[in-house]
């Protein structure tokens, strides 16, 4: 059986991973026969208050919020080697552009989170495959901006800018679609960034989930 | 467009709403046709630290917390009628057992917060069905003692016997299956009182959703 990484950012789409679309994921892993392993980081994060839609001026941990969405199971991203599995996965939300990047702040001048750069890198290295979902794709811009990586985020124009300015390549995108990077292994799907429904949400992560998991068995 | 009340306890397994339940609960509706709105009690929650799997020694808000599974859209219990809605679900977790009525330490013996209590009450005498999930069942087997109703936690036997004491029949039921109480309009499925797997939580969910929009439309 093969087995993915899911790094998560925390619990819900203003301050970590935005949920649905990490429930997507593991449902879809699991419905193709895949195993999976959700990981994140050991770091802070600002807790937004999802009902005011505002900083609740108080921090959360991203590795103990992102327990919520894994019924506990969850692992540090620091003891993760990438070879130990067939290929890894990022749900999106502001935590892949807050915690795990800095994406939402410094746009193509991010930095990303250690951790989550070593891992993605030795992936890389070994060809396992990456999804990348949502705003998520930013992250892989920046980090795989070296190899000419192509991502999408969907449409929306000034995201696209960002990335383009990281040296990646943008390719627009339905929300129902993926883009496929064959020569990086790197698959992305624009999820909550086009979607207007959580069905929208759910096709495009569904087909992207299939894809890395065709990619990891080739 | 039918239009569903969702009702919520938190964000987490052990001290909210079960995340993976809650959020098959919404694709279910929305890929039915059906509209939802998410709703909680303002009430506070004893915090779990998810990661620990012990208390983390605050306190959060049930209605605040909620929000993060419904992205903002939750409206306070206290606003809402069940007249407005064609039928409500209760997702599963602690916080359905802890947060939405005090079944988890009272068993039988338990109380239902009064916005809880008050809606369902409306929505049963209006005929409107309800959906409980996991160990919801429980909530809706002391709130319709009276009414003999009928509802599945799966096969634990302590929870079975907690729920008969209520006055309540309790039905044994397969992860894959649903309880169906055609006079009081009740569907109950054990989902991860029972499933081993999130795509087994996900079968008897999408079985709940699909009864209970059936029923609404009769």
């Amino acid at each position: 059986m093969p087995k993915f990484g899911v790094i998560l950012s925390g619990c819900g789409v203003y301050d970590g991973s935005e949920i649905h679309e990490a429930v997507f994921t593991l449902l879809s892993l699991d419905q193709l026969g895949a195993a999976y392993q959700c990981m994140a980081p050991d770091a802070s994060l600002d807790t937004i208050d999802h009902l005011a839609g505002k900083p609740a001026g108080d921090k959360r941990n991203v590795l103990v919020e992102s327990a919520r969405i894994a019924r506990g199971n969850v692992v540090d991203l620091a003891t993760v080697k990438a070879a130990d599995f067939d290929g890894f996965i990022l749900p999106g939300g502001y935590g892949a552009a807050k915690n795990l990047c800095t994406f939402a702040t410094h746009g193509p001048d991010c930095t990303i989170n250690p951790q989550v750069a070593r891992v993605l890198k030795e992936a890389h290295a070994l060809g396992k495959p990456i999804g990348l979902i949502c705003i998520a794709p930013a992250l892989g811009a920046k980090l795989l901006a070296d190899k000419q990586v192509k991502v999408t985020i969907g449409h929306d124009a000034g995201t696209a800018e960002a990335i383009k300015k990281t040296g990646a390549t943008h390719q627009a995108c339905g929300v129902n679609d993926i883009v496929v990077d064959e020569k990086n292994r790197v698959v992305s799907t624009p999820a909550y960034m086009e979607a207007k429904s959580i069905k929208e949400a759910y096709a495009g992560i569904s087909k992207l989930v299939g894809r890395v998991v065709e990619m990891a068995g080739k």
